[in-house]
């Protein structure tokens, strides 16, 4: 088979390590799509971390200008090329073109490069703080070594390696990209690596600014994130595979930043039942099974009264779940991974209130929408099963018989991303809010109201993160910049350096008027003095 | 042996573990110091951990004005009680009661607190950010969770866990600090310990807000490191140490941020030597055998010309050693340490200018200032051996004979928290100082120009923080406000929360005139609308 080339230490070459090569699957059908990808071994990984290395001082001493450019022009040419990439991107993960890639992810995708841009080109990501009594001036800057993301199966583009949130943040700050692309869509990263390097080479950047590998094998990939000469990592995936990289970076010392699972718990109050049971019926079936419910951000728990109200509620949501045609997951192994955690969902006490085969099979990996459920005081007793996420089109439902058991549910669950709290809009579950969300708030990232948690809003005021096992940073986001770039940049504190000396951002006067800093506690745009 | 309590769950009380005591050391005489203290075992481990765990949300739910009222009129009890505070910090730790302690320490000690009172009533710690088109709002927050602390030896008050930095931090973000004092000085932190409950029964605080073990057998502090319910750690002390105790809060996935050691190369360019030579000489001296060479940013690797000037220069300094008197140490184990590391310098092939072992000893801790000259090429090929801290009053001289060998030795250099740049005022060593600091940038938090390491300013611009493994976070700091308090507080975001729903900073009327705030791009004290 001839394997797709590396973009590695400025160009494409041939894997030099004879691995066996991979292909990638229709998940439609299960049938491998033409074209073979390498697995890399310690020769290709050598390269990738020498050529990062070498692209690392260069790319940090760079004017923002050509980043900005760089961004921007890939931008347009992956908008050029959208519905080539969309094509490519639903073959190899069944995700549907429309309204999903072409309407949704890809022009997101694009929006967050633009974002980067002009994040670049303002500056704002580096943070100024200036105490000019003192003599002390500092501000955010690059890490001076490579970054390596590992991709997720579940969006070709919007948190590819090659092209989503992380490599946005990793450029801005002006650290060189190794992408580790998701063996899942290796076509899409293939084109996208070859619009990258023709913007590298259209824009100026050093060529090994951004390398591509395709597939290594799981000890290989714990040697790259423990490998000295790099910056930090970030991986978004599961959590088996996020810990095993976890351990070995973290032995290294180096930052490593993984969003591995979260059930994102939605807590539906007696009050909001009444008010509006079926509308909310309605957004959680929709939210549960967007995408096949691959979402990072699905709600996968549900917890709802165990009144007549809520039992008739659920009654209707299984029939919602039952009559939703099967799905296509993104590959075999997720469809495994989702029968695995239904399996144990059962053996934990949760009773399936919907058949978990789809009736007929195209030979891919469809899975029927599951639904499931407990009560809590058996979802408290069995946690950590129950509490384990099933990836894929599937929630589970506690039903809880009063209010103290809604709150031993919330007071009992693990680092979430998000939680939401669906009330009435009569004031009626205000007193029952308090308590809950006073609960939720240290075990999510984000809260939410009346409103389901998939879809991310790409905003400042984002937080894509939440505490462990949600990620391993309570206090940063992946999601939402300049926040995104804290993780992947440094602090560089100037003490008493002369002026001339001063990185443009930290001298008298403010080389762009976009540019906030903070001068002696007062945050301005304006020069010093 | 009657041993000192704890400060535990909301009260003085004995240990339950029956563990052997200690006492503390006169580092001048080497005799202990009448007064025993408690090894905790895991009886008292578990009463610190739930303590902290009870009283974590009711602090996370109070208005920020009790704290603050807690940090001021903890400060005042700290300065009025200054003169005892030093002299027992002087009995423990020979550090001199002036200027040291009395003059420099405590009212730097006293200072941060009062500042911590300012950032609490402020907020500006919490870093507003709100997007009113996306409906979605985030601010810093409380961990929900208690942050242990492990104080160093070197620094009885300023980063005492009990009344230093970490700790102002970690109560600004309304956690509850779990103090292990450094088992160095265990009177001051018991009297600390007093200061602080009082003023926690003044001010209304929950009683177990603040809690105090001496020591922990290594096992123990791994326990409690690794214990689900901590929300951070926070560890200043030696690299060992301070590994063993992050290997297991990473294992947890407890955010642990260590300050573990730093060589703080200094780098003397050849314009300098001959512009003011003596003076720099002077600075050198004074910053290296200041505290007794007991700064985590002491200039331990001091790089230098091999020119007929920098030999003269070299031989000047070894003679400003060699007549500096003994000093004495904070510890036996500090001693032995310090003996074990010019040996380990020896060893590797750094040769002794002065003579290491003082004339005459008074029974206690004595070291004789010494200083070591090795050549570049001997530093390169056994770096690991001779980057190695030697903490006391030791530097290690590189002779660089070409601006290569400087080059090569700042190339080669691990993580520091400093670095510092002494060039010539008249522009002569401009051209190799541009070579200098682009590679020292990425190796250092903090680049100085002309001016030694010791010395932390408090200051929101100051970095008390580098690359690993000087810390292991390139991009966060010990020392400054609001940056301290990211490393302990999480990142809450409310998306489409009712408006009477978000905490009173997100808020479209700001609460408070002097709160900066992100709004739609613009950093403003203004209200929305």
């Amino acid at each position: 088979m001839s394997l797709a080339p590396l973009l590695v230490d400025g160009g494409f070459a041939a894997t030099e390590d004879g691995l066996a090569g991979f292909s990638a699957v229709n998940p439609e059908t299960g049938i491998p799509i033409p074209g073979g990808y390498p697995t890399s071994g310690p020769h290709d990984l050598e390269k990738l971390i020498a050529g990062g290395s070498r692209s690392a001082r260069e790319l940090a001493e760079l004017d923002p200008e050509p980043i900005a450019r760089f961004l921007e022009t890939y931008a347009r040419r992956i908008e050029s090329r959208g519905v080539t990439l969309a094509g490519l991107a639903h073959e190899e993960t069944a995700l549907p073109v429309t309204p999903r890639l072409t309407q949704v992810e890809i022009p997101r995708t694009v929006a967050q490069l633009r974002e980067g841009a002009r994040m670049a080109r303002s500056r704002n990501w580096m943070e100024p703080v200036i105490d000019t009594a003192a003599g002390i001036r500092s501000c955010r800057g690059p890490l001076g070594r490579p970054v390596v993301i590992f991709g997720p199966n579940n969006f070709p583009f919007a948190f590819n390696a090659l092209c989503g949130g992380d490599f946005v943040s990793a450029l801005v700050a002006q650290n060189p990209v190794i992408a580790k692309a998701h063996p899942g869509h290796p076509h899409v990263s293939e084109v996208l690596a070859h619009l990258a390097f023709e913007t590298l080479e259209e824009t100026g950047l050093p060529p090994a600014s951004i390398q591509l590998c395709y597939e290594l094998p799981d000890v290989l990939g714990e040697s790259l994130v423990s490998d000295p000469r790099i910056g930090a990592v970030t991986f978004t995936g599961s959590r088996l595979r996020g810990l095993a990289l976890k351990t070995q970076a973290d032995r290294a010392g180096i930052p490593f930043y993984a969003e591995m699972s979260s059930i994102n718990p939605v807590f539906i109050m007696a009050g909001a039942l009444r008010e509006r049971g079926p509308r909310i019926m309605q957004d959680v079936l929709l939210s549960s099974l967007l995408g096949a419910g691959q979402f990072c951000t699905q709600p996968g728990l549900l917890v709802v009264p165990d009144s007549a109200d809520g039992r008739e509620w659920i009654t209707q949501l299984a029939r919602g779940f039952q009559s939703s045609p099967p799905q296509t997951l993104l590959g075999k192994r997720v469809l495994d991974g989702f029968h695995t955690a239904l399996k144990t969902w059962e053996e934990a006490g949760a009773h399936p209130l919907t058949h978990g085969v789809p009736e007929s099979s195209s030979g891919g990996f469809q899975a029927q929408p599951a639904l499931y459920r407990t009560d809590a005081r058996t979802f408290l007793a069995n946690q950590r099963q129950l509490e384990s996420e099933a990836f894929g089109p599937a929630s589970l439902v506690v039903q809880a018989g009063t209010v103290e058991d809604m709150l031993a549910v919330a007071e009992g669950l693990t680092g979430q991303l998000t939680a939401t709290l669906v009330s009435a809009a009569d004031g009626s579950d205000d007193a029952h809010y308090e308590l809950l969300a006073r609960r939720l708030r240290h075990r999510a990232g984000r809260l939410l109201n009346d409103k389901m948690p998939t879809g991310v809003g790409v905003s400042p005021a984002m937080n894509h993160g939440g505490p462990y096992p949600a990620t391993n940073h309570p206090g940063l986001t992946a999601v939402g910049l300049p926040g995104a770039v804290r993780r992947l940049s440094a602090l560089h504190c100037y003490d008493a350096v002369r002026a001339g000396r001063l990185p443009p951002e930290l001298r008298d006067a403010n080389p762009n008027p976009d540019l906030w800093r903070s001068i002696n506690g007062v945050w301005t745009r304006e020069n010093i003095g």
